[in-house]
């Protein structure tokens, strides 16, 4: 194996291809074929389909552990029409981004400290001759990351373009309302059934540790623990999550299941009252024993 | 780690193992056994079970674009009987092509020029101990691939046999009916809900660019655009996919799920009439403009 | 790349973390940042979640197949509680594993002859800022693994702990009931919905190579043969698996849904009486002949 000088030799792909059909591969197989020392690290390809918000805030939580290169983010209902192909650099080029001009780099283009420079993919050269329209992940986006890592300047794989004319992402923030509730919305629902929400540990804390959430069912107290295990098995409660966001959470059970949430859901929250339930037997700052994690 | 002088440094890969086992990590590590520095290609491995027609259609969409090196291609309803189990040269050894010889192969073959030799891999000392007869993807077919990249030569793995008496694939034909329309089949549903069929593009573009489909709900008129993003939302067209191929498609919606299509459905088209509706306000060659891929 | 001489250049990964979210993507970009030579193979990561026993089965049937290296398995319900972090070492250094100490280790440790040492996990300064207590793979669990990986030793990250002290695995085995019938228990259904048993081959050889299953809809007699395909289509019967271990099986057909069997379900089998059904038209050794993995 030729074994040249690499600019980059990572290239993080997130995408939302799903992993029934072979589009995954073919990226894979098309960065061999071009540059074949480059390793490829398959951030994610779950984002849900045409999901732009969602893969961007995938691609915005794993930034910070990602390894410097290149990186490939196609979520794209737009792909085949004039919405612009893109290249970003960040960190005055301690990383490139590539992707479709709609939002989905945008959160971590601006996590790695915003643009320091960007083009448009206008260079046929530098993509893959397309039977048709449709697979600018295949025809240009893998072919445009594999030659960045050839060393390929930036400014070679298209026309310079202003950053800020770039798509923004768009982030939900929290609401205060008049009454004294706080109106979330749910980011993110991982696989367990984790619902992370856009609010900050802070105000949890502020609010003696719990927090109220006010369900179809009633009020729900759930305190703030630092482990799943450390809620009662089946309860619900509120967990600081890995990435330091808060996350409604359940014991070995889906929260997102009990209480009926899914990523985009707003959802009331208020302090804790008098009226209120206490938050079961739960010790909010409390550690779970030893053996917890085994029964 | 060492690194031997390999003959070929690429192994791919594509099985209807799935992802809820362990059966697709075993391979990769069985290969990075006996075979270090080889790098693995997953070209997905989430063919339906048993399905030897749509494993042979995938890997044939994706052949033009893996890496040259070794094919492992494992869709094996006859693993432990005495279906063979071969080695298929291609390009006169710019390739080679690995698993049973049940057709599984042959569209990927046939689209590299056809097979230049062939072997049927009898031979045990390149092959794991198997405690059981029904895991020759771990204990056959990766064994050999490792080896073939070492620089194994074909004839050492197998006793050579005919290629005119490998099993061929059968690929579906559309069908001209006496009353001038066209029976189509779908090859495949995409995880976006896009169906593939069988007809040349030309076909439709000699119908004006549209074909009528005769669904249970009545008439369909569908346009052949250039984008998803081209039809209405939530429109069903045709689209060029990214194979060249037409494709049954939607806007952001499942083209499978509206008309409730799967692989291997016949579909009845024929061009458009007098009577048809015309194809709501979409133009047939339309590309949309800016924006379309970011709302 | 830099190429740093190192202790170990495979780190084999098993996790119940789903393909849905980003988690094992940024775990294998922590250990690309950290070790960048290492290669990371996905042993799998559809563990059923929280399953520890799961876990452990599907890590000890992969564990003769693995890459000498690093083993990182976390099914780890216990995460962020003071159930223990650990590294053990097998084979006098032959390879590491690391994971959370409650069994799911446990099993692949015993098929590699025991632990030859083992550390808690107890030095922060080869782990990760940990936003959040919550996902200790990629802020203990890899970075752990990469430095081992490096040349790092066991007894620098961490606190040297009795082997003996370990979390054991739990194994169910089967039981002889008085009445001569067996009570066996179903380890694992496999993506074809084959049910493998915690039952000896021998057994059933002993049994004239056929057992009676006692299901809801009567008994039902299954002969033991060699390959799937030698069952009839759609029949029910017994295979050595790829492990040479006892599954119940079908021919293109799922035993699991048929039966409607499930991991952790206990079935009764007896040996076949003068007044149990034949077993269908199969012979029990026999290997069908050719063409049969075709049609």
């Amino acid at each position: 194996m030729a074994e040249p000088t690499l600019r980059y030799d990572t290239i993080s792909f997130l995408s939302d291809f799903g992993y029934d059909d072979e589009f995954v591969g073919v990226v894979h197989s098309v960065i061999r074929s071009l540059a074949p020392p480059v390793r490829v690290i398959d951030v994610t390809h779950a984002v849900a389909p045409f999901d732009v918000r969602a893969g961007g805030l995938a691609l915005a939580r794993s930034t910070q552990y990602l390894a410097p290169g290149v990186v490939v983010a196609v979520v794209d209902p737009g792909v085949g029409t004039e919405r612009r192909a893109i290249a970003v650099e960040v960190g005055d080029g301690a990383s490139m981004l590539v992707g479709p001009d709609n939002g989905v780099l945008a959160p971590a283009v601006a996590m790695c400290g915003g643009a320091t420079d960007a083009v448009v993919l206008d260079r046929d050269e530098f993509h893959l001759p397309a039977p048709g329209a449709t697979f600018d992940a295949r025809d240009v986006f893998a072919p445009v990351a594999a030659h960045l890592c050839l060393g390929v300047p930036l400014h070679e794989v298209g026309m310079p373009i202003d950053a800020a004319s770039l798509m923004p992402g768009t982030l939900p923030v929290p609401r205060d309302e008049p009454d004294g509730t706080v109106t979330a919305e749910v980011l993110w629902v991982d696989r367990f059934g984790n619902c992370q929400l856009n609010i900050e540990p802070e105000l949890v804390t502020s609010w003696d540790g719990r927090a109220v959430y006010a369900t179809d069912g009633g009020p729900r107290t759930m305190p703030l623990v630092e482990s799943f295990a450390a809620l009662p098995a089946g309860g619900i409660g509120m967990v600081l999550d890995s990435y330091g966001m808060i996350a409604i959470a359940g014991n070995r059970s889906s929260a997102a299941d009990e209480l009926g949430l899914a990523a985009g859901d707003e959802l009331t929250l208020r302090p804790p009252g008098d009226e209120d339930e206490p938050a079961g037997i739960v010790t909010a700052v409390s550690i779970s024993g030893p053996g917890q994690g085994e029964h």
